[in-house]
């Protein structure tokens, strides 16, 4: 028997982090084989994605054999296919680093910047008018085709797609969640000396993106929320080093889970996304009021200058491979990309978290919200697991963001930039006076205008 | 035909404010013979409140003929009643000092302090343990009484009667929508020379007490949302004194309109309550961020001092009365109270805005949440009309609040003041940091703590 | 002041019956001009209605003036209007003969067969495509306009009506509460002596057009509920006569009530309407058996003779009325219609039942059905009244029925007739075998297939 | 590591289906070591049982080891353990054929008469009563098991359970869907060659027990609805022998599927059940009507006669083995009660089919009622999986008898017998006259009076 074929179309197929993951994740996949196009703004980058590609999988010692090609054009790219990724980088860096590091001139601190809070909410206003083209696009091209978003805002892209489009079969994949799944192996380590894989701690997530929470988490007869429970009684102070090599200092990804300790200490469930994520969605007054405050609740803040520096060392790096003067070192990359284009290929169920418009799975949020759950992944099937009911004091935060996004999702379709301004004004970051916020929401409009429709008239509107 | 005969409770009965209301406009009605029963902490006040309303009934010129009396237990008052008014004030005056005052000290300024923010949250920890008593009481003598409640925190307080006895009828009532529909008559009339009281200005509210929005208002063929529209476009700076004598300087419950303009402004709806309320269900950053913003936004900060001197001019008065040094001039109050004991009692329908559970009558607020819209009082009958959908962005700000208003009134029947603090801590008004934020709220539970069950062992848990 | 002007179209303005009841109240109103413009397909009748209108206004003794005018064209009937009103005959009296009658050749008796049942879905089967004419012409000519149905199947033209123009102000008005409501008063008036008018029962409704139901009735403090279980303990037999003049044996319309006794004393719960409605929605074994089970339950078969004769002496009656030779005696109708008029055009408010998509004012019937409640009427606007919840097995009566509704109109909406087949074959009344019940639907099909669509083809994919 | 210790109790453990499958699947299943309590009315029956566990479980060639107890009471039962398996037969043989025979006086005809019709409703007046009483105990003794029921009417049962103690943890498994699971196999094999085991075949179900629905069946990038899709429209005529030994003559549960292929044809979703209980929730006319009409549907009315000659075949069996006569032949049941316990104790996920009350999973189904959809089984979790809308038209049958289900398990707690008979007489199969339903109603409780509570003094009410 010949292996499945699959078609999968990559938007943002020049992507250095997501595509390089799939890339190496294929490479041990043969039970089908995968044709990729690769569509980017930046050409080369998907070009050069392809090669590395098509390189490795030509290795003997390679077991996962599929084709990669960079295509010029949606048209090409969607035409036909199974599958479409994106993972697309809305704008560049300098406008990246509007959304991080303007509203520090304002007392507001931001972990990440792309999520939530007045970055997330600009990055949304330049990204969901593309994401609005790519769903006529999916619509006119591929409808039946199976949508895996990895871009931020999620749940805000993933909206996007399904205001757009309402019969998209489109769903949002994070990786915030298998981080939190690492550190609750650990504490059953440490209690029990039982040592598992992440997959192995049963958890039933519900939230939203970079914002779930986890009511329950067992192994066997393993009751690892008590595990954990007795992991924060004891390092609630001092933090605790997942890895036994976090750099503080030096890596701004890093934490020592001072927050999520903080949220179970408070709240009694185990918030399941790393601290920088969490602390965006909490009162700016909580974790991020000023840099000492991060440091310490033993977090950081992630600058735009080391995402800079990182993605030229992965440029690099790409370069490198191709031309030979590097080896390119395989390794599993963690992800669950590649698995679920099998499980929903037909090849294997899986149940893992995603994120999917609210359609019963979760309790207390409105109908259509992107919510993040677990979901059973089959044949041409992702069907959301019911998840069990949060506490009144948790929906008051969850809720809080998730009735926003769905509002700012709307509204940016609707080109009606005071209605962002509302919810950007009403958002838990945001703790300055209305004026303040108001030059605020203009600056970070402005510095990024060339990428939002309409910016030119709004910004005139209001006397810019 | 006789008058039909109306037995009330009234759990509260030496008030100054709505017993007084409820004597004058009886004065009027005579449709029914009341037979009232006053319980008070304070005895001697409901003694004087049911000697004053006497001599009025027993008064010539007087048609309302109604019997008042002093009882010094709930089950004498509430055994065998119709109806069970509420309105107590939850301690005294110092109690309401720290509420109101005690956040200044952290750089939170509240303008009521009773309903939502710290000071109704803390007023919430002393009020329901009392509620839950009066719902016991009233399962216990009167489980078929309609229960009217006038007490703030408003939507906190009926919702504990429901939590602790689901089947109790009992509804909130609360007159700051007509202030609101007075100045829509006022626009109306400042367009198109028409003069209305302002129950003809219809509307459907749709909101939580005290934070209601009107998306519509009419009077026969007349749009009075867009001559509202008008008004605040020619007012929007300046603000508009619907009186023409509103004394800003020295009436703490003045204002100029400036806040609800603002809110029409940028929400496209009419929110219909005092500014003093609507700003305190926003963000801490937009109208009360300082007395110098509320200065600007033209309202003012109520002092619990001037409560305190209005309170004793009002005792004073009563004791003039009673005592005929004074004579009581009778005018009606412009309250509903005397018309909702008439409608319920089947003798004339009624339209107006009153607070209950959510069953269906207000969109996107989950089931059972306190909320304010019309309903229709008819004999033995309140129920509840469904409203229009709010925008987005309005529900962003009601759903706030309201998810946890009712997680606060669980936590605080449980006693479970971690709870509520980390309601608290969420609260738009509550913009400090969550040690600076765990110290106001230790604070002002030290100052109440003979009023509030199981605080001493809270305090002490928390280091106090 | 001069009295507002009201426009209206009015869709079917031929009418013998409900056009001439408005016509009659127009003549006592004179709180606004209307302005009416008649079409109708028999144009002559509309002239005729036109005619015999505007003689009534001209009279000296007449207060309400209005102009009456017959169109022949939708867009000018409808362009510029503020209220639409519909009550057409779709299709004529063979269309309806075969409707009645064609069942009972299968065993199948229906009482009216214009709601429910096997004639109730067929007329839908050739009304809602005229319905999507309506509703795409007021789309486009008066999209703000408010639509008042009158023509059955009530639910299932309104239904239409918001699939097609999901914008739509429209609402179903019915009578058939009223009569109730008379049954009501008259049971007042047996236990107490006192007597009101059917206004006066207060009443909460809640259920399908036709097959409402009441679970309180009161007036001032009387409990009109319990004087109707006297009723029915004392004419549960016999049943009751509420003229003192019915006519069993002459008048098809006519009734004892003891259907409606029969379902008290089963349900505890008033069914509001006439027994001939009420005995469709209950399975066909119940009240409809044959002929002779009809008649122990002492009420009528309509048969479409009679209704032919009845029009026949309407048209004639207009003929003689403006040609002179009969004089036209007038008298209020006892209908709402021109109440309703009043009331959203803003001249005073109205309490009543009326025919709305469900958002929330009755509990356990999904979204969007259309269901039967009260609402307020007030300017420019009618809101649905929360109804009480019913008990579960009034429910399962009501949600067969009403599921099957929804269904019934999408499927003729997608000329979907199979589907349509399915509902029909699990209609209450339709206790036949499967085989039998499809001659049946083909046959009534066939027997009325010049007014629906695609027919002709569905014939012969089922060997016609 | 020494295999994990489970400890179960089994009421109805003297059960002769059930018991014997669970007995069976142990023998194959050493990843954990169980202790069953067997708790029976005939306790012989569960000493018997035990017996033969602990002989097969003490061969060498079994590998399961397991220990098997008889108890006399449900407190010893019930104590300290993990899980409570549920199947008991409410009365005995009696009973059952008053339930299945006695409408057949009456032109009823029913195929199995345990789950809905007639029959369903009597065995839910005698069982619910028992489930009262196991629900009471369980909350007492073992508030934390999972309690797994197997007894019919299954979803009444379940409800019962959670109407008496709202938190357990109780599920209702059955194997009919596992059976359709077969025919897709083999449809999928009729048409592709591929041959796989009925669990590879994947799908997602919805509805309630016995009347669930498929709309997508998949295998790998085989599209078995399809595949099935060709098998009906090949065989609608003579119906599919999927066994190729299928004995209509001789076996009552055997069925060719023609009711299932013709709900196919009609409906475009796969009925998931045997045609027996299919049939069950139909209209009584469609495949009921007599028993010339289900020897054309080609499917068989169960016999009680048929049942009883069965049951004690099973019991010689049994004490055949024990007495070492006969040799036990193991073979895996295909049943997946010890999958579930399994999963649920944390050894291996698994998803499959469970009725559970729905909090979100099927669409259009009231909160609370139990219907059958996927799960995933995890540690000490069972989550309902997200299924997805059926057509209005499938609702409508469903929730038909949906709601039915709840109101009787509701009206049985509460004794109401008037109730329960109004549901009976709405039943799809009960389609004679209200008085002659009555008799029948009368006549069936007369049988098993002795087992329902308040029976004489109804019986007496109803002039018996």
């Amino acid at each position: 028997m010949t292996a499945k074929r699959i078609k999968v179309a990559y938007i943002g197929g020049g992507s250095k982090n997501w595509a390089r993951w799939l890339i190496r994740d294929l490479a041990y996949e043969n039970s089908f084989f995968g044709e990729f196009k690769l569509y980017d703004l930046d050409y080369e980058s998907a070009v050069d994605n392809a090669t590395l590609a098509n390189m490795i999988y030509a290795r003997q010692d390679v077991v996962g054999k599929h084709h990669f090609e960079a295509k010029q054009t949606l048209k090409e790219t969607l035409n036909g296919v199974d599958f479409v990724i994106i993972s697309i980088l809305p704008g560049g860096f300098e406008e990246m680093r509007s959304d991080v590091h303007t509203p520090e001139k304002y007392g507001i601190y931001q972990s990440v910047g792309d999520t939530t809070g007045p970055g997330g909410i600009l990055r949304a206003m330049r990204t969901i008018p593309i994401y609005k083209r790519f769903a006529l696009a999916i619509k006119e091209y591929c409808p039946n085709a199976w949508v895996i978003n990895y871009t931020n805002p999620m749940s805000m892209c993933v909206k996007a797609l399904y205001e757009v489009f309402p019969a998209i079969k489109a769903l949002g994949c994070c990786h915030e969640v298998f981080g939190t799944q690492k550190l609750l192996a650990k504490a059953l380590y440490n209690q029990t000396g039982i040592e598992i894989p992440r997959e192995e701690v049963k958890v039933s997530v519900s939230g939203i993106n970079h914002f779930t929470w986890i009511t329950k988490a067992e192994y066997q007869e393993n009751d690892i929320f008590e595990c954990y429970r007795k992991m924060v009684e004891d390092n609630y102070e001092s933090g605790y080093d997942l890895t036994g090599t976090t750099d503080l200092d030096n890596n701004p990804f890093a934490c020592l889970h001072k927050v999520k300790f903080d949220l179970f200490k408070r709240y009694g469930a185990i918030a399941a996304a790393g601290d920088r994520h969490l602390a965006e969605f909490c009162p700016g007054g909580w974790y991020l009021k000023n840099p000492d405050k991060v440091k310490e609740w033993k977090f950081n803040l992630t600058t735009v200058d080391y995402r800079i520096k990182e993605s030229n060392a992965l440029m690099k790096a790409t370069k490198d491979f191709i031309t030979g003067k590097e080896e390119f070192v395989l390794t599993p990359s963690g992800e669950e990309g590649v698995k679920i284009l099998k499980a929903i290929s037909g090849l294997g169920d899986l149940v893992s978290n995603c994120n999917l418009p609210n359609h019963g799975q979760m309790y207390g949020v409105e109908e259509g919200t992107i919510v993040e759950t677990n979901a059973i992944f089959s044949a041409d099937s992702v069907k959301p697991v019911v998840s069990g009911k949060l506490s009144g004091q948790i929906l008051a935060l969850v809720n809080r963001v998730a009735i926003a996004q769905t509002e700012v999702v709307r509204a940016i379709l609707d080109e009606d930039y005071d209605r962002v301004f509302n919810c950007f004004v009403n958002d838990p970051l945001v703790t300055i006076s209305l004026d303040q916020a108001k030059e605020l929401f203009l600056d970070m409009i402005e510095n990024t205008k060339h990428l939002i429709p309409r910016s030119e008239e709004y910004l005139k509107e209001n006397g810019r």
